[in-house]
């Protein structure tokens, strides 16, 4: 492994069917496919000829009519990731299969097994993103008057994913033993009960699902606040972030990686893959051409109203041709503040206007846009692989199956020519690919102390 | 449909690895692969193979340690349903997919769209067992300290029904426009708020999914008590129930089908299909043989176990070879209802011991145990199809998949020589297969009335 040349993780983002608000509008966009099995095993089988490390699917438990427009003009319909994600594990072989689940408005017993389930059909292919929900509209759901404020969002969610842990851990990896002469299933003495009570949960286990092929789920994590950094370093395998700069991307690693150690591990134990929005042409001309079709596509309304969600802040009353007004301080947010902050700070440092800033995020909402041909997107990428910004990066097409076509077919053999990217898969699980450790099992660690089997 | 003799409607039901509590013992039953997706597309396969209208996959929340050798001696790891469903959806084209899933202890959101999800996926062929859990341990992995009352779950299900055919209904049929050069992606006066405020839930809606290809994923019910016979007439399109002899069969039936009208529904709108537990010989000997087989597997702390948890009442203090003991009456038990008086009618009238008693119920757990040639089987499912009893069947297989192979077959081949079923599917959605009409849509039918478009 040391002969060899650090190479950089790719996760295929999909927000469907583009990460671009007005991608459903583009001509080549299968839009009427939406809900489609189809459109998704053409997706997965290309990023999975492309040797991505895995797909990752978005997602939120609530419709977003922006700005009176949302419902009309932008797209609120989806396939439930975790249930979509099971339907392509059996399609797939080797690629990772990664979806978003909150751990404000589910249950840690459910994701724990459907994780675990997707996990063993898979062949040890799972992830897990933690989100912890940023909207009003989602409480609204699910029988709760407001959303959770932030503090206790985060709370929740480190209780949350402990749990979740131990619940995998319930079942040690040699367990099963499946004598049928003996009649002995399992062994009895390999089966733990949680007895978890915290202040947010209580829960008995053990699961009735075994360990997962891979031990636990690769945990996502994409906050980045300081509860959010906290959060990963202390639970993290993944880190999904967005910058806009060289130089605060290489602030986050040195200051996440940094957070490691005090919670007893390595900085190999953690990747962080910002996300990056890329444009792409055969040459520069046609990539500014590309762009600039999809910025004409955005409906104003939908922009206003995609901006405004972005930054928890109601912009539909204001000229649309002005740069931003006034908006409240960070502390006042009850959505991502990471996201409001850069946002805040790119309308500031380049003095745009509302309608230069929401044509600007309407496509990598936040997230870095590189754009070029793929001699230039692939420099791009290198430069921050190599200077201390990522292990890696999530990639965010703007429209699909297009742009994750001519990432694979363009990109991805640049990136293979330079040594940077793997020319074939060579483990079987997500964790192979990631170069991740199987974690230990909390319930063997604890042996020697008092633990419960299921016997006590 | 007038001119063709009327057809009885099968479903494959799949305890894992097969309906008897000694299955995995069996020679045959490859219980090493019980987490593998390839034991479970082989099976849908071969269901499909046999043109079965759907599978079913039973569910719970929680092991069970039965008579303290629950972990040690019987099978506690399985997939998740739901999970699994979608991943089967991939590899099948035409046959129906059911799932449990319980109303006590999920959210309203999360079923309606995973059922959307798996319906949109398969093309309409996604089925909803709803349950209402019968098991304390199930509370302990939720936070809860008790399993809710018999009558509290059911007037919670009852709602949790409702909420979800509304959030169904939330995008109509023709809501989605995708007009790319008019922006219109969705028609809002096509998509509803449900504003929904109950005892149990508060949800704003609509789904972020549009509405299933069936209109509505089948539901499915099993419960047999007063309560649950009104709740399956008010909402129920498929009875999975449970009888021993044609008499009580019929009864029920009768009783069931007339409690429709009062909610304006036809006798056609509900299927009710008994369990079977199928034991298949090509000899009435074999058949004997194969059955005893499966008797000499059960070790005898499992059979009590599993007697003591089928009728809510612990037996392991009572001695093995004498009959049941004094039980509490059927109002002080919180459990399935039905099936304890089953059992414990069963038990009177035959005079059986507990071991007589466990040995009976390992297998078919309260449901009908038909044995014989294929020739017999046969008449036994069409004494009880064309008298009255049913409109079709729920097949248990004894072990998978032998028990699933011999009936597809040995047995199918031998009811559509009769003409009693289908020899190719001839519809494309689960509906279709079973003869249920695509429901309405609630806020179609409201229409002239106040309701809430995403408008209001």
């Amino acid at each position: 492994m040391n002969n060899q040349k650090r190479q950089m993780n790719l996760g295929a983002f999909f927000m469907i069917p583009g990460h671009h608000v007005a991608s459903w509008r583009h001509p080549e966009s299968p839009t009427e496919q939406i809900l489609s099995f189809d459109l998704y095993r053409k997706l997965a089988e290309t990023a999975e000829r492309g040797k991505f490390d895995m797909i990752f699917f978005a997602d939120g438990y609530a419709v977003n009519d922006r700005n009176g427009v949302g419902i009309e003009q932008s797209v609120n319909v989806r396939p439930d990731p975790l249930t979509l994600l099971a339907a392509l594990a059996a399609v797939t072989k080797h690629i990772g299969l990664a979806a978003t689940a909150s751990t404000t408005y589910n249950e840690p017993f459910h994701l724990a097994r459907k994780f675990a389930t997707i996990d063993h059909l898979s062949g040890g292919r799972s992830a897990w993103n933690v989100v912890t929900s940023s909207s009003e509209e989602e409480a609204l759901n699910f029988s709760k008057e407001h959303h959770l404020q932030h503090g206790l969002r985060y709370e929740r969610a480190e209780e949350f994913v402990d749990v979740v842990r131990k619940l995998w851990d319930s079942w040690e990896d040699d367990a099963l033993q499946i004598n049928k002469e003996s009649a002995r299933f399992a062994d009895p003495n390999l089966v733990h009960r949680l007895n978890h009570k915290g202040n947010w949960f209580s829960i008995k286990g053990p699961l009735n699902i075994s360990r997962p092929v891979q031990g636990h789920s690769v945990i996502i994590q994409a906050g980045s606040s300081e509860a959010g950094k906290e959060l990963a370093a202390k639970t993290a395998e993944v880190i999904f972030t967005a910058w806009q700069t060289i130089g605060e991307a290489q602030a986050f690693y040195r200051d996440v990686k940094g957070r490691l150690k005090k919670y007893g591990r390595t900085e190999e134990s953690l990747k962080i893959m910002p996300g990056v929005f890329p444009v792409i042409g055969r040459t520069e001309k046609e990539a500014n051409e590309k762009k600039q079709q999809l910025i004409e596509l955005i409906p104003e309304k939908v922009g206003v109203g995609l901006l405004s969600s972005l930054i928890s802040f109601d912009l539909s009353g204001y000229p649309v041709d002005e740069p931003l007004p006034e908006l409240p301080g960070i502390n006042d947010i009850n959505g991502a503040k990471t996201r409001f902050q850069l946002i805040k700070d790119l309308g500031d440092r380049e003095n745009l206007t509302i309608r230069q800033l929401y044509q600007r995020v309407a496509g990598a909402r936040g997230h870095r846009e590189i754009k070029g041909t793929p001699v230039q997107i692939a420099d791009q990428l290198q430069e921050w692989f190599e200077n201390g910004a990522a292990d890696g990066f999530n990639i965010m097409p703007p429209y699909l199956p297009g742009g994750l076509e001519d990432f694979v077919d363009l990109v991805i053999p640049e990136l293979q020519n330079r040594g940077l990217f793997r020319e074939e898969y060579t483990g079987r699980t997500l964790r192979d690919h990631l170069g991740l450790l199987r974690p230990a099992n909390h319930f063997e660690k604890i042996k020697g102390d008092y633990y419960d089997t299921i016997r006590n």
